[in-house]
């Protein structure tokens, strides 16, 4: 097999057969490839395309360049969510939580942010002394144990994706929606789990701009999850304005307590509770959907899901008083304010320049090197849909020492859009994907 | 200026200005962009194709990543050849000395060659002790002495296509033709001429595998060459059997010394009278074509083209002897024949087949580095159009202690179709393309 024969095969828009992909993602595994025949490849991927057969090869091919987790011991079917990202997006928290406390198996693998989405690790690291860092090893015995925990990628899952991933990165080939399904698909299949919930973003702030481009890669995860033997199915959700008040990473895990403790913004209760649902149903916990609401809502509301997330952060070494007492989390003394400029309703407040704003303040990183300060972050007094007075609060800007404090107010005045009547907006569910068994 | 916004610019099917197209070429040149992200460049650049006016600021870009010749005390304006590469193709050692010796000034750089086709820079130096690696101090005063050298690229021609081909070359980017027009009309324009006159093949044997592709390539290159003020036209011709009797490489030095003592094979001669007449055109030694035809045809009959070819030799520290008692090139004494089959007329002698036989003997290179043997070779006893009876001798094999033989037997034996009846033929010179100013 030569690399480029497979170049010219899908340069000039034909079909990469199984061997050919097999030896490809081996070759990426090994290193045996340079980087710029896999660079090549890569574009031309892009380009002209892959079918779900070539899709789901390839998946299963990343998959196997590393380990496949299993459990033993389980009392049902390990299940994970994932979000295609977005900002303020801190439904993880809440909802891995949930969906342990009514007894699924949750063992979930999440990532860092990059560029202006935030990313559940960061958030989650800036709870004193909580290790993400877990292997697969403590991994498995806290999902036996406490029925969850909250993880990065280990070095076994999927070695290909994160060799590829970071070569995609570079070279202008991280958007195609075979590449993409592949790179999720691959680790979620390789966690081990047998059910899993996507939600797929569209919008300002997502990586998907438009929801058929959504729909379209919805369609591709799911069906890659379906021919992987994992139950999956997929949420289509708008990520216009941030989800949430709270932009950053310490002030997030607050809302996400504030939240478990049953006073949490609307959205971000409500898209925890459908999610966390739809996690019990794809784990065979509960058959009916209702039901299953009904039984997520109830861990809400008694409180032990936040018991759960406790026993969570405890058990990876956490601090657990600083979710009972959530003055011991990180935070600044020097804070800011973005006002309205006029009267009216605020009709945009833009996810992208917002999670930007966010940023440049320290809370996320244009680098993949770039340090987080977990006590930076944005405060959103007026969220989209409030009407405001001129010179009222509309965003609290929570910076260290005025770090990127002026360009992220410039984002954030860029972001906000006052008018005269209130706009119609997009509802914050979509669509609902389900592949064929489901 | 970051590397990843111009690739996805080319991904996304824009186009790229000038200003990312220089950047691209001096970061190249410079190595300052990693392969992973020039590879992925190229791939869209091959997928997405260039507009002519982005294919003139590469061309233009590679020109002055090195130096563009100058030659002083001229008595015309330099004119080369280029040809795009065929099986037997020995034109340029028989014109470039008959347009020398009807005056005009020829300094040719010449390529290696690789996969099929062959070099005339290996030709050439199947002449003993002949030096092709002049430098261009030693190619001005050649010209100016004597009005011909037969050179290799320099390293301070075109430095960035040499990175870029090598690059494209193991990533299947080669098959563009942008890229191939800025690679070729770079060096040719680095060059210093102010005329050239292309011989684009078309068939079996050629890179361009149909007339139409053909036509493109040559529109490119002409478009190119008209815009940095070199005069420029091409003769499109087919490539379908080898040119003349020999391939190989003193074999085919030979029958140039045959060609030029006015006993060559029709078809080297005809081509090679041809493209020497529109040289004398487009450097302005000749306006009328019949006269140039006319004074080339005299070069040839009277000598003159053979003793400027042994005057080239001489300067260039080959042994002139060689050109005149030809037993004194390399040989081998071992031959082997294949013959007809079956009684018919020879109807198709395909030139890649032909081409591959001759490098497998040791005449060619598959890899950059492999060592020719330029005693090796074949002679062909039966061209397309004779007619043989069974046993006859079709194609004599010239080998060094069967190395390669019985792959090559093989191989001339696909070439070869023996028929009832002639076929028709496409005839040599297929069209002719000229610039608006031609």
């Amino acid at each position: 097999m030569r690399a480029v024969d497979l170049i010219r095969i899908k340069r000039d828009g034909g079909q990469l057969d199984r061997p050919s992909i097999e030896w490809f993602v081996d070759a990426v595994t090994r290193g045996s490839i340079p980087d710029y025949q896999a660079s090549a490849l890569l574009m031309a991927i892009v380009i002209r395309g892959m079918t779900p057969e070539e899709t789901a090869v390839l998946t299963d091919a990343m998959v196997r360049s590393g380990i496949r987790v299993e459990y033993a011991g389980l009392s049902g079917v390990a299940v994970d969510k994932h979000s295609t990202g977005g900002v303020g997006d801190k439904t993880s928290i809440v909802l891995a939580p949930l969906a342990a406390a009514c007894g699924a198996p949750v063992p979930m693998m999440s990532g860092r942010g990059l560029g202006h989405t935030g990313g559940t690790l960061d958030k989650l690291e800036s709870i004193p002394r909580f290790r993400t860092a877990l292997s697969l090893q403590e991994l498995r015995d806290a999902v036996a144990r406490i029925g969850c925990a909250l993880i990065g990628q280990t070095s076994e899952i999927a070695p290909a994706d994160r060799t590829l991933y970071a070569l995609r990165d570079v070279t202008g080939t991280v958007e195609s929606i075979p590449l993409i399904s592949a790179s999720i698909m691959s680790k979620k299949i390789a966690e081990g789990i047998g059910g899993l919930v996507l939600d797929v973003k569209s919008g300002d702030g997502a990586f998907m701009k438009t929801q058929d481009d959504a729909r379209r890669l919805a369609e591709s995860l799911v069906s890659i999850g379906e021919a992987n033997g994992v139950r999956t199915e997929a949420l289509l959700t708008s990520m216009d304005a941030p989800l949430g008040r709270q932009v950053g990473n310490a002030n997030e895990i607050i809302e996400c307590v504030e939240t478990l403790k049953g006073h949490g913004p609307e959205d971000v209760e409500s898209l925890s509770v459908e999610l966390a649902s739809r996690m019990l149903v794809v784990s065979g916990v509960e058959r009916d959907p209702a039901a299953a609401a009904t039984r997520i809502r109830r861990a809400l509301t008694s409180g032990a899901g936040l018991e759960k997330l406790k026993e969570i952060v405890a058990n990876q070494g956490g601090d657990p008083r600083a979710i009972d007492d959530t003055a011991r989390m990180p935070s600044t003394p020097d804070r800011d304010v973005v006002r309205a400029p006029r009267s009216g309703v605020v009709a945009a407040l833009k996810a992208e320049a917002i999670g930007r704003a966010a940023v440049v303040l320290g809370a996320g990183r244009d680098r993949l090197d770039a340090v987080i300060d977990p006590g930076v972050g944005l405060t959103i007094a007026a969220p989209v849909g409030t009407d405001v007075k001129a010179g009222d609060e509309v965003v609290i800007v929570h910076h260290r020492g005025g770090r990127g404090l002026e360009e992220a107010r410039s984002l954030i005045e860029q972001a906000l859009t006052i008018a005269d009547q209130r706009a119609s907006r997009r509802p914050l569910i979509l669509e609902r994907i389900v592949g064929k068994k489901g």
